[in-house]
């Protein structure tokens, strides 16, 4: 990982969603590099022993709240403090931001538009965390980020989905406004320690269950294609697109091209496992999307940036955190959402 | 035009957006339907003499508010009295909606959620006035509304058509989670009686020019398309779908069929005006879709319903309409927005 610049190292900087499985690794390395770093998150979805890695450490903020309310008088209080504001607040998966879609639809737009605005007051320069479902069900291969998405605004996934979406247009608003300096990340699949055990994306739910010796769900036939990209790749990224210059603001897309099936990723476990592993299949979900890889030109281009973890380290990492976990913590039971 | 069902004509509702060009019409049929009607408006771009017709009449409230800031007392008082909420709210042309686009987006997602939460503590049916915008600029034609679209959610226009996806993704998630009885119309070109003269949509533009002796403005080539319908025929489209019954709610196109390019249009005018008609041409802005017309088959089948003005018609009331106005106002200059 490429150190942060001179501004972010020895900046004051806002990190929304923090506690969270990517925002935990970038307040950590925003404090390595030697960052004031206050985190705020509601808590709804970050692993609660997230924070405990971070409250420990000097420079280190921690404030409990929920960006869709009025941000707290210790947020907006002496706003010119600021130096950089990153809004990775949003819970992720999809059985989680489903289960209150209006607040998931606020958390991006209301919350969004109040971070853009302490920006502005602020002079700040903004991170938006935008996401590859800004592409729904891509008919576009790879996705650059010129491809204007197949995105269903009436289904299921469009509270995150056109949430983003809406997030997206509101920062692009604020620059081409002249209100604020700003930065959108598009990111596609990540993983690594630090997820919940119970997040509902694929990595995570295999390794639990293989963990746990259970079988393995795969959705729909397996067939379907994800690219994974490891998060200490996807944090330098954020890094460097928060440092990088542009004479306009575009959207850059930051994820992993090595394109496999989940079958493709059940064998890649299966070598960290050990042991071969048995599966069960279940319906696809609606709206779920059959194929997705991210172009990067412009990530390589612009930030001089590509991953570099391979899936199998990435996986190892992510496999020994979570077995880790299990044997630390209590019944797995426990860790989960009512 | 066919007459609302008893529930509306007996019903007490609300119409945000009631001053302006549709909202207006919709508020005068409901009346004239026996309704308890309450405009809810916060005049950004009605047009001021639209409220005068519809003051004097019995049954009439008039609320000037704007419904990204909390709903007025006078509206939340005693929620059960609300049978219909209709959402007309947001400035729908180009140069008004992109004044202030954090304006724009909040109308459509602050402002709709608040009147999805009113019909929810209502029990009342509400109808959300979306936009043949969400469809961008589509590469399928005609739209039907399964197409997913071709929007820019990073351009100039996302501010209205991304914040109408984002406002149709909240009112579909309602009707998921059993919170409100709701119907979402997707309204493609209108025109009629009752337009801003400095509206800057293509229609009042042209008549305007016409009546003041101006050349015509085209964008681009004038070979775009675009489908006209007329006023009546929309709103009686949008009654009918407030009556309408459906096991699960899904968007209704409401729109002509009858797809003409703008230099078509012209020679309609020209027709109209009784002369011929001089034009001059400019540089299509950023994202103006180059082709428009609704797939009409689900209103077809669900409303029973197709437009019944001929073109000639609709523009020769609009066109007289206009003239009139121009000589009972004072310059025209006066009425155009600062």
């Amino acid at each position: 990982m490429r150190n942060p610049g001179k501004a972010q190292a020895g900046g004051t900087i806002l990190v929304a969603g923090g506690a969270g499985f990517i925002g935990s690794h970038l307040c950590a390395a925003l404090l390595d590099a030697g960052a004031n770093v206050t985190c705020i998150d509601n808590m709804q979805t970050a692993l609660p022993s997230n924070l405990p890695r971070l409250a420990g450490r000097d420079r280190f903020t921690f404030i409990e709240a929920d960006i869709t309310q009025p941000l707290p008088d210790a947020i907006t209080a002496d706003p010119a403090r600021w130096t950089h504001i990153y809004n990775l607040a949003c819970a992720a998966s999809p059985p989680l931001y489903q289960a209150d879609p209006e607040h998931t639809m606020l958390t991006n737009v209301v919350g969004t538009n109040q971070l853009l605005r302490l920006a502005e007051q602020a002079g700040a320069r903004f991170l938006l965390t935008s996401t590859s479902e800004v592409y729904g069900d891509p008919e576009v291969h790879p996705q650059p980020e010129d491809y204007r998405g197949n995105v269903s605004c009436t289904g299921p996934r469009a509270c995150y989905d056109e949430g983003k979406r809406a997030a997206e247009t509101l920062t692009f608003d604020y620059a081409r406004m002249n209100r604020a300096d700003v930065r959108v990340a598009r990111i596609f699949n990540t993983y690594g320690p630090q997820m919940r055990m119970d997040d509902g994306r694929v990595v995570s739910n295999l390794i639990v269950q293989a963990l746990e010796g259970a079988k393995l769900t795969i959705y729909g036939s397996g067939a379907q294609t994800r690219s994974f990209c490891y998060v200490a790749d996807t944090v330098d990224a954020l890094i460097r697109l928060m440092d990088s210059e542009m004479v306009q603001p575009l959207p850059v897309n930051i994820g992993n091209q090595n394109e496999i099936t989940i079958l493709e990723l059940v064998t890649a476990m299966e070598a960290v496992a050990g042991r071969s592993l048995d599966v069960t299949y279940h319906d696809l979900p609606q709206d779920d999307p059959q194929r997705r890889r991210p172009d990067i030109t412009r990530a390589r281009n612009v930030l001089g940036w590509e991953p570099t973890t391979p899936l199998a380290a990435g996986l190892r990492h992510t496999y020994d955190w979570f077995a880790g976990e299990l044997t630390a913590t209590a019944p797995l039971s426990a860790q989960r959402v009512a």
